[in-house]
């Protein structure tokens, strides 16, 4: 069996370089909240409208002539498949995204008008990862897990240098805190990296809190058979990666569950006070901050991941106030 | 009569760069319209959510200590109010605003939670201006007009020095066309000021396409009293002002009206391709370009000028798609 690469520091540093070179800094807010001023980064405001296309292009500028040739293949429920057809198309490379058939519009759209094939398949009954991994076999094709994977970790990761660059420009101080979205933990894990100094909490929605389980048992959980519905499509990851999980774990990190009802008001607060468009699972951090399940202190960097909406789900959710 | 002061090129540079002290430039978007990649600047991401800062600030850092301590009033719907309530915080300078009493609610407790007195008059019966000028006679305080100022008009325009040095380090050469709301048309004249070889096209609502008119007219015409109903509550107003009249009829500006629909069908793109909450007023610029009442060419800069919406009023736009 091959050894898996392991994500690094040095790795995360690289990335920020290689994405510092085509991309601008998604920008940083500050807000008050809790009598503290915490820093917002908007990775809504990304190209694709979520941080997934640093990983995206992390690994896929580390791919050589021959793989890049053979093409790649992502599973995803649309910002990594965004991430990844974006970072294809401006490499050249064709790109095959496996996406639920029940993905929002927006996110499947977004793909498609990137120029990737968008294979279908049914969240219920079928295997997202077995369809991509048949694909890409029977291609030759290049696998961009979503997470499970040491470039993705550390192109995520690139967000947290930038910030960190960010918050000192702006005299906020060195990040004594960390709280971020978490599907499969590879935001949380990259920004681990990215700010050793840093405490972590990652954030998941009521029921799909397998990442907080996990770090409390010390061992991988997968989310329960009974999680609830969540408006929270990006973050619907039945069960971490090893990769993610142990840099997690190593740092002592801590989860933290939200309710629906709380990343909803959340994403009401971002489009009043921050004219943000934030979609469900890109609001979860800051959802724990306004809802005191995270205590603000001065340092505090909640990353606010994604700003792929379906209209119509938005447009109830702003109404619900 | 005392000679009033004439805006400059010159005080456009001088509070470009008074301005790029306190305030990190807005992002700039580039979307592809009508095949051509047009340049939006969001100025909607303003901590007041709108560009209003810019002129406030250029004004009230202007005033002398003996002026400062006496204070300053304006009349505004609400974004220019947030901007001078902003400045002033900033400069510990007192303001009173005098806001019509059917003013978003945001707006108004923007304005309120930046430590200014908010002073209601009824928009149908009351005259804003007078009620404004006799609160500034009594207290000695210097009036603060939104668009009708040459320090207001000046600071404005340094959303155009910031655009044109984003779009060049973006590659997207000379600023060739101004797309950009107007309202008194303080933006505008200020943009043009900024960018001098730049055409200049001043977009308003239906009906409330004053400047329109009064461009063709080759004098100030005021709107007609059968005005619509507008969703634009920060593009009402009744008259332009010499000032900015003169420095837009001078350039050979232009103007288009948009229809509230197309207003809509912008907020909505904003939404999804931008993930950015634009008022209505704030639109009509994207609105004209999408709709093809503007002409897409290489070098457009199209200005996204406001954020602020009241979130029932913004739900009902997003699901009217």
């Amino acid at each position: 069996m091959a050894v898996v690469r392991q994500p690094t520091r040095a790795g995360v540093r690289d990335a920020a370089a290689k994405v510092a070179r085509i991309l601008p800094p998604t920008p940083l807010f500050t807000a008050r909240i809790g009598g503290v001023d915490v820093a917002l980064k908007a990775e809504s405001l990304q190209p694709v409208g979520a941080f997934k296309i640093r990983g995206a292009w992390h690994r896929l500028t580390a791919l050589d002539d021959a793989a890049r040739a053979k093409g790649v293949v992502a599973f995803s429920s649309g910002n990594h498949a965004q991430g990844v057809a974006w970072a294809a198309k401006r490499l050249g490379i064709a790109a095959t995204i496996v996406m639920p058939a029940d993905a929002p519009a927006t996110k499947r759209d977004g793909t498609l008008a990137l120029g990737a094939e968008v294979v279908s398949f049914d969240r219920a009954t079928e295997d997202r990862v077995q369809i991509a991994r048949s694909l890409a076999e029977a291609r030759g094709a290049t696998l961009v897990p979503s997470f499970d994977d040491a470039w993705v970790i550390e192109g995520q990761g690139s967000a947290g240098v930038e910030a960190a660059a960010q918050m000192a420009a702006a005299g906020l101080g060195p990040v004594t805190r960390i709280v971020a979205p978490c599907g499969g933990g590879g935001l949380a894990a990259g920004l681990a990296l990215a700010l050793p100094d840093a405490g972590v909490t990652v954030v998941e929605p009521e029921g799909w809190d397998d990442m907080r389980r996990s770090l409390e048992a010390g061992w991988i959980e997968p989310v329960g058979d009974d999680a609830p519905p969540t408006a929270c499509d990006a973050l619907q990851t039945q069960r971490v990666s090893p990769l993610t999980f142990d840099v997690l774990s190593r740092r002592g990190a801590e989860g933290v569950a939200v309710s629906e009802a709380e990343t909803a008001a959340a994403q009401r607060w971002a489009a009043e006070r921050l004219r943000l468009v934030i979609e469900p699972g890109g609001a979860v951090a800051l959802a724990a901050l306004l809802a005191g399940k995270v205590r603000p202190e001065s340092g505090t960097l909640a990353i606010l991941s994604g700003g792929n909406v379906d209209l119509a789900a938005y447009a109830t959710v702003l109404r619900g106030g």
